[in-house]
C-alpha cells in the first residue's frame, strides 16, 4: 500500500548524489502520506549506490516501523518533528552539502543577498541556536527538530515562505510540498549559500588597479576591429 | 517562417546547462530577426531537459506572441529593451551563473584585471544602480532593461565594446551578434568574474614564509637530477 | 599468496583518482597482512592509468621486497612507521588532495567545526611540527612517519579516534581498518577541510545589507502565490 | 617530414581542454625539432573541438611558415623567444588557466608553500614586471618573451629548475623537455596555484571556537563504539 510513496522517496533520495549534494550516506529524504499518518524514509547507513525502493522504511507518527526490514535513518525523529509542526511539508531533505553546511558551521543565517535567493526564500535562511548539553544527550534527533520549530516560531518565520533551515554546527534541512520539491529546494539552497559567501567577501574588499589603458587597447584591438590579427582570415 | 531562428535560439539555450551556467530554469537566450521585427525566446519556467525547438516563442517588438503556444520568458521585456537600445545586438542571454551573480550581488563592477578580460570587454563590466521601489513594482522587467540602457548611456560605454552587464542584486546579461555569440560572452564573463574575485583577494594578502631551503632541495632532488630516487629506473 | 591483498590494495589505489584526490602519481595506498608481517603498496612513480594489480609491491616490515619487480612508493618508510606504531591500522593512504594539503601548507590543525567532522574524527585533525634539517636530510620518509607518531603521542591523541594527520607543508595521511576504510577517511577529510576553511572565513566576516523588502516581495511573489506570473499556466 | 612533431604537438594541445586548462581557444602548445631549427604550434583562433594534426603550423626560427596553410598562434613570437633563450626547452605551453592566471593578475609570484610545489619547481614561480607602453605597442608578443627571459636572468633563476612563469596581468607559460612534459607542468602549476592561494589566506585567519565536547562525543559515539546506533546491525 506504500509502493508509490516508497518509489518517490527512493527516487528523490537518488537525486541527492546525482546533484552532488551528498557523498556516501550523508543525507536522507522522507515523504509523508496524504492523510499524514505515515512517513517513508531512507534506511540508516545504506550507501546510495546500493539503495533500492524496497529498502525504504515506512513508520507511523510515533516512529514505529510499519513496513520495511531495516532501521530508518537516525534522523527520523527530526523529520517527524517537521511533519508535525509544518502541516504543509510533504517531503523533507537533510544533507551535509558543502556550502549550506559551511554557513551552519559558521553559525550564521544565509542572508538574502539577491533575487535568486528571493525567488525561493522570503528572507534569510535561519540558523538555529546550538543545542544545550542536555538536549544533545537526551533525544538528540527529536530535539534537533524541536530547535528548528522553535526558531521558526520565535522569529515568526513562515515555513512555506522559507522552506529551509540550518541546524547550527550541523547542516541544512529543506522541505517542500513533496519529496522532489524538497530536493529542489536543497539544490537551490546550495547555490544561494555559495553565492552569498562570495558576494559578502568581495563586497567588503577594496578594488585594486585595473590594467593600463594601453594593455586594454592592445588586447581588445588584437581580436576586434579592422586591425585585428588574432585568428584566421575570414573567407 | 521562423524555423531557423527558433532552432538557433533553441540550440543556444541548450548551451547554457551544457556550459554549467544554469540549473533548472535559471536562464534564457533570445535572438532577433535580421529585419529586427521579431524576437524568439525561451518559454517561461520550462526545464532545459524538456525544451524542444517548437516550444520557442516568437513575439513582435511589442511583446505580442506571433508564433508559439507558451508564455515567453518573464524576462522578455528586458530583452526587448536591449534590442531597441543596442541595434548591433543579435542575441541576448540572461543567467544566474555563479561568479557573475556574485559580483552583481556585491553591487560591484567586474574590474578589468587582466588581458583575458581585455580580450573580450573593453573596460570593467558595469553593474547597474538598484531599481527604485516604484520601478520594481511597475513594469519590473521593462525597467530592468531601462536601467541597463541608462548605465551604458550615463557611463558612456559602447555596448559593442562591453557586451555584458550586471543587474544589481540580480545577475548578468550578455549579448552578441547572434545568440551563440551572446552565449560565448556569457561563458567568458563567468571565467573573468571568477578570476577577478580571486586576483583581488590575493593581491591584498600578505605572503607567509616559504618552506625552508632544505625542504625545497630534498623534494626537488628526490625527483630530479642524478640522485633522484623517486619512480622506477629508466630502462 | 598475497593475491587478495594485492587486489585490494590495487582497487583502493584506483579509488584515489576516481574520488579526485590525486592526479598523476600524487598518492599511494598500502595494506598490511593480518599477521602484520607484510605490507603491500603502490609502486613508485607509476601513473594510475597504467597501474595493474600485479604491479603492487609486497615488502616485509624492514622494507625488503618479497613480491614484485618494481620499486615501492618512496613513501614506504612512512607507511611502515604507521603500521608499527598504530596496531589497529590495516590500511594507510597518502595523497596531496587539495583541501587537506592547504591546511598542511598553512601549518594548521583542521579544527572540529561541525558534526560532519565529529562523525569521523574526535577532535581536530592535527598537523605535525616541521621536520628539522637533519631529519629531512637523513631518512626523510622514515622521519616523516616518526614525527606523525610523535604528534599523536605528545598530544595524547588516539589514532583510532582521529584516523588522519597533516604533515606540515606536505599533505595528509589517513588510515583505517583496511585499505578501503583508509580511502574512505581520505575522502571525508577532504570534505571536512574544504568546509572548515570556508566556515572559519565567513564566521569572521561582517554581513552586508540584504536586498530591500520590495525586491524580496517582487521576486518571491512573481513565482509563488495567487499573483505569480512566472512559468506556464497549470493545466 | 614534420609528421611526428605535428602529431605530438596536436596531441599535447588536445590535453589542454581535457585537463580543464582552457576553454575555446585560450591556449596553445608548441614543440621544437631536435636540431632546434623548426617549431610546430597550434594555429591561431582555432577551436580545440575542430583542431586536427594537419592544421598544426610549422615555422622556422624567424617565424616564417614552412609547413601549413593557417596563421600560427598569435603568441608564436613569445614561444620563439623561449626556445632561443632556454636551450633545454623542447615544448612550451601557454594557457589562461584559472588559478595561475589569478596570481598573474594579482602580479604576485606563486610562493613555494609546500612539498608538492618543491617536487616540481625549485623556488617561487616568478611573475614578470609589467610591459611598458612602448613594449606593448611594438612587437608585443616578442616583448612578452623578452620580459620573461629578463625575469629569469635578473633573478638568476634556472629555467630547468623552475619550468614556469607568470606574465604579469596575463597568464602562465610552462615548458618541458617535450610538449607533453610542458603540459604536465601546466597541470601541476594550476594545482600549486590553487593550493597556495588558500594556504596563505587560511594561514592568516584566526581559528573560531570548536564545537562543544558534548557534541563531539554525541556524534562520534553515535557512529563508533559499542553504543553506536547509526546504520544497520552488523550480521
Amino acid at each position: 500500500m506504500f509502493e508509490k510513496l516508497k518509489e518517490d522517496v527512493y527516487e528523490a533520495n537518488m537525486l541527492l548524489p546525482e546533484s552532488s549534494l551528498v557523498i556516501y550516506t550523508w543525507g536522507n529524504v522522507s515523504g509523508i502520506t496524504e492523510d499524514r499518518k505515515y512517513v517513508a524514509i531512507k534506511p540508516s547507513g545504506v550507501d546510495y549506490a546500493k539503495l533500492t525502493p524496497d529498502m525504504i522504511v515506512v513508520v507511523d507518527m510515533q516512529g514505529k516501523i510499519v513496513d520495511g526490514d531495516l532501521n530508518p535513518s537516525s534522523d527520523l525523529e527530526t523529520h517527524l518533528e517537521f511533519y508535525e509542526a509544518f502541516p504543509s511539508a510533504g517531503g523533507v531533505v537533510h544533507t551535509h552539502s558543502r556550502w549550506a553546511t559551511i554557513w551552519a558551521q559558521a553559525a550564521r543565517d544565509i542572508p538574502d543577498y539577491g533575487t535568486t535567493h528571493a525567488d525561493y526564500f522570503f528572507g534569510p535562511v535561519p540558523v538555529t541556536r546550538a543545542l544545550t548539553e542536555q538536549e544533545t544527550e537526551e533525544a538528540y534527533e527529536r530535539n534537533t527538530g524541536k530547535v528548528i520549530v522553535e526558531t521558526f516560531r520565535e522569529r515568526q518565520i513562515n515555513p512555506e515562505y522559507v522552506p529551509g533551515v540550518l541546524v547550527s554546527s550541523h547542516g541544512p534541512f529543506t522541505w517542500g510540498k513533496n519529496p522532489f520539491d524538497a530536493v529542489h529546494n536543497a539544490v537551490v539552497l546550495e547555490e544561494l549559500a555559495m553565492m552569498a559567501w562570495h558576494a559578502e567577501v568581495i563586497h567588503h574588499s577594496e578594488p585594486m588597479s585595473e590594467i593600463p589603458e594601453y594593455v586594454k587597447k592592445k588586447h581588445f584591438l588584437r581580436k576586434h576591429g579592422p586591425d585585428a590579427y588574432y585568428g584566421q582570415k575570414q573567407s
